[in-house]
């Protein structure tokens, strides 16, 4: 119910004068209300109208495939369950209920969806029916609040203990990167974890390089890096953490790119503290690795938020004027990538906190040969 | 090459003057050039212009954690290794090349990236500059060719393979729903799928009225129906499928309730040949339920069409008179769910010949007791 309070007041900061916002971005519906299924359009009045003084509840509109979950699982809203396509039925009810104005997630509806949704409005509404605004409520959700807090250290500490198992026992010279997604993937899953948060990437030897090398068949080498980045998705919420490890002994440029990458992904860390620009983080990450000539080599941005989704604001690169608000739940992750020959990157889940920061991936980052 | 000849053609047909197509859905970039990647946009020139007489190459952009990847997986394509946003550079390129108009796939480009790329395209040509189209690709990808439909069988028979190891070794009553995905899915993993195509339906005893029940931690019941649907993501095809089985002894009405499913599966997968209507298959199987008494416990349409996404058209449901063709690849998946007592549903993939059909997935669908 705050969250549907919070959603209100900013949509009466950001809309002229719509009296209606039609949420469907499904994790927006989630956040909103609790409800998980893949097929969902919420309508959220925003305030009184001339013709009904009481402001409505909001309305969240499935299809048959959810009449059980849909009831089971809505909080703060009716439900009604679809005959034809959802987002007519809402508009129906947009209609009928007498509001005038709807307010709609530029960042989230198609051209097709918002041409569809017209013309089931009559000719003589149409024109300034729709308002597009900016994604209200994904900019919500980039603060955690305490229930989310939970359950993200509760994603994240599965993140590292799984790790610490798949360090042990997992990975050597001449299995298949393949095997050990499997063998996480697996031990996540029994865990209780729903599924994986994206997919894992586990990148040995020269494939390292490749910063999103997603695990094939290739097998470990002998010598060479490993990168694991990976995550899992425990009640809808997802960690996200990457450690590379060395096989057999390094070279000194491999050692020399490692302890870069994790001096700069140290000095992002211990740059966080609330009120700080976004860009200044990316900057503390990739000044270190200017100073050790590799910044050519660290070809994307520092971190992102994460939560319902693996990719949430605020995005930690160069010319992000956003500044850290304690509840955000961020990434730090830089990397190098030699093409053909390395790459190296190290990552945690940070939280924002009202005083500095909390690393919730607290897997040891030294060093290690195996 | 020769989808990239079929997009130029079908786009020549659906746009006014459009001299290039803005492809931006990541599996229609797939699709056309091979590349994987989570970030690209592709530009097809579709005609000669004035100023350039020889049409030019398509550009796929991408971002800087796709240097290597994109070089060594894209084809028919150049590769564009973007700084800023991918589509601000896409676009920059269209205007250098004297491009005029840009066909944009409407289904797939959001109301607000149309609002930026407008602003970066002149004032005086901004008007008319993007041409919203239909999702030309999707229309290509419903009809799959010969080198996808290899795939293809090998997903759906990969699937195939893991729910007769399943049915042999995992299903028992007290074990929990999410340990029989958990092993389903690393049987898949081992087997060389990157990854499950959804996230995994085990629903047991109650939970199997609920039609998207996803694998939880409820155990399953010594009596009762236990719903699997599930699909691999194999060389970046989905396969799908559904069986339903029974553990204990089942009442009249749960035997009566899976031979009506089944009777209803078998009557759509035979009216399957070529030429047929999506809403004569749908019909197919509803009739069967009709004559049941069983069709109001019937809430969702009968199957889609399967390929690189989980669900592509053809949508096969009511009101639906797209007519199936040689190459599309088809789910049939009737079934009934009864609110608090029970759900059965069966599922097969079935490939539209020449001549009439074939199913991808020829598990036995027989009832079954365990």
């Amino acid at each position: 119910m705050v969250r549907l309070k919070r959603l209100t007041a900013a949509l009466q900061s950001v809309t002229g004068h719509a009296d209606a916002m039609l949420v469907t971005h499904l994790q927006d519906v989630r956040y909103l209300t609790g409800f998980t299924g893949s097929s969902a359009a919420l309508v959220v009045p925003i305030r009184s109208t001339p013709t009904r003084k009481a402001k409505r509840k909001p309305v969240l509109f499935t299809d048959g495939r959810y009449i059980v979950q849909a009831h089971q699982q809505t909080k703060n809203a009716g439900v009604v369950i679809a005959q034809g396509p959802i987002l007519r039925e809402a508009c129906a009810w947009i209609l009928k209920e007498g509001l005038e104005h709807c307010a709609f997630d530029a960042e989230h509806t198609t051209v097709a969806t918002l041409d569809s949704m017209r013309q089931w409005i009559p000719a003589k509404q149409r024109r300034s029916f729709f308002q597009p605004v900016p994604p209200v409520v994904a900019s919500l959700r980039e603060i955690k609040d305490a229930e989310e807090i939970v359950l993200m250290r509760k994603a994240a500490s599965l993140g590292c203990s799984l790790f610490e198992q798949i360090l042990l026992t997992g990975i050597e010279a001449g299995k298949q990167e393949v095997e050990i997604a499997a063998e996480l993937e697996f031990a996540a899953r029994m865990a209780g974890a729903e599924a994986m948060s994206f997919e894992t990437i586990v990148a040995s030897g020269a494939r390292s390089a490749q910063p999103h090398g997603q695990a094939t068949t290739q097998r470990m080498p002998q010598r060479g890096f490993v990168v694991l980045d990976f995550g899992v998705l425990l009640n809808g919420y997802c960690s996200d953490m990457t450690r590379t490890i060395h096989l057999g002994h390094a070279t000194a440029a491999e050692r020399n790119a490692y302890e870069a990458v994790l001096a700069a992904q140290m000095a992002a860390v211990a740059a966080v503290p609330p009120g700080v620009a976004c860009e200044d983080i990316d900057e503390a990450a990739r000044s270190v690795l200017r100073h050790a000539k590799l910044t050519d080599f660290f070809t994307h941005s520092t971190g992102h938020g994460v939560g319902l989704e693996i990719h949430e604001g605020p995005r930690i690169a160069v010319r992000q004027r956003q500044r850290l608000e304690p509840g955000m739940v961020i990434t730090i992750e830089p990397g190098v990538y030699l093409p053909g020959r390395f790459g190296v990157r190290i990552e945690d889940m940070v939280l924002v906190t009202a005083r500095g920061s909390e690393v919730l991936t607290p897997v040891t980052k030294a060093w290690s040969e195996l």
